[in-house]
């Protein structure tokens, strides 16, 4: 399917250097929106539709907040300037220590990768056990930018246990139990991005899931002989 | 062996509630010592041997200072003590977080258990591939309350692969590449205490190790059926 991305209205302090376009379907009617596929969930699930947009656009950063600990939440396609750009947009990085800078850096990524990844996410969320049933408008909108929806598809990208929709909003000690995870965590595009259990994505750590699993498989040759 | 087991005094806050006790051969010519064995170490490694006396004996808490982030490596034998009784000595658990009164219950740990545990590290310490030689006396007070050391016997708990000495000094963004480690995580003693690689150790998570490698296993069987 071919998207209308139609330039949008950027704000902010970075709108220089950033975008935002229309992701509707080419030729649509009515008023762009760069986000519209999640206009429902955006009503019934506000902290889905929050949580997908955030994941699929922002880095993740420090959980404290100082001077070294650098910006919490910055777009990620902000993160692929150099140090020197930033620098004009009041971002030292040469002050940050440098396993934030390799944090941050990690996590850059092209806007157009970041929409996609956020079109996917949802695409996946309508298809957990016991999602919401998705809009025909969006579900047609959604099936023709990936493949046909199948009712409780969605696995954990690690463990490949069902996924209930319902984790989004259970939280233990303020994290929710669904993390959006990727195959090769250096890596954030559609292809290589999922969702998975919060001590899944904790497990798999920085491994690509491949790694992981020659990890785990070793352990058990060691473990029972 | 027996231990002295004379007691010591003990100086803070809770030492009302506290106890220090001589971990030295009953009957010992010289004075009393609570760490007498980490003599050594605490010379020519005192990372490590302060590392070992703080993993046996301290609770972790949270990362961050906050009125209900709660106290920061508070003594293990303290978190026993009833809500009522630390509430005398100024420490409200009711104004805590769920989450971090939970987290603080989980690492108790009687006096006598932190201090086998200690031993316990210490021996096993002497025992990574290069680690330092064990001073003679120090091998023989190890080696009579746990048994004879073997050179590079000391595996990661968790992937049984051998952990050598020197990752004690790497560190990743401020974090030791090895960890004390449980079997259980909710018991604290000598026989479900060791070491493990950080990454071994946070993919554990709050499993029990026979848990974790069920998990595992669970996950390759789905993965290549």
């Amino acid at each position: 399917m071919d998207l209308c991305k139609k330039s949008l209205p950027v704000r902010g302090k970075y709108k220089d250097i950033a975008e935002k376009k229309c992701c509707r379907e080419d030729g649509h009617e009515g008023e762009c929106g760069e986000f519209s596929y999640l206009s429902d969930l955006s009503t019934t699930h506000p902290r889905v539709a929050n949580k997908i947009k955030r994941d699929a656009t922002k880095t993740t950063g420090a959980a404290w907040k100082s001077e070294d600990a650098g910006p919490n939440r910055i777009d990620r396609w902000v993160m692929l300037q150099s140090d020197e750009v930033l620098l004009q947009y009041g971002l030292n990085m040469a002050a940050l220590k440098p396993g934030v800078v390799a944090k941050l850096r990690e996590k850059a990524a092209t806007y157009d990768d970041c929409m996609e990844v956020a079109a996917k996410l949802t695409w996946l969320a309508y298809q957990m056990p016991d999602a919401p049933e998705c809009p025909p408008t969006i579900k047609k909108y959604l099936e023709s930018r990936f493949s046909p929806m199948v009712a409780s598809a969605t696995t954990c990208i690690v463990c490949k246990e069902p996924l209930s929709f319902s984790l989004f909003e259970n939280a233990q000690r303020g994290k929710a139990e669904i993390e959006t995870a990727h195959s090769n965590p250096r890596e954030h595009n559609q292809t290589n991005v999922g969702f998975a259990h919060r001590e899944c994505n904790i497990a798999q750590g920085n491994k690509t899931l491949e790694e992981f699993y020659e990890w785990i498989s070793g352990i058990l040759d060691r473990v029972q002989p």
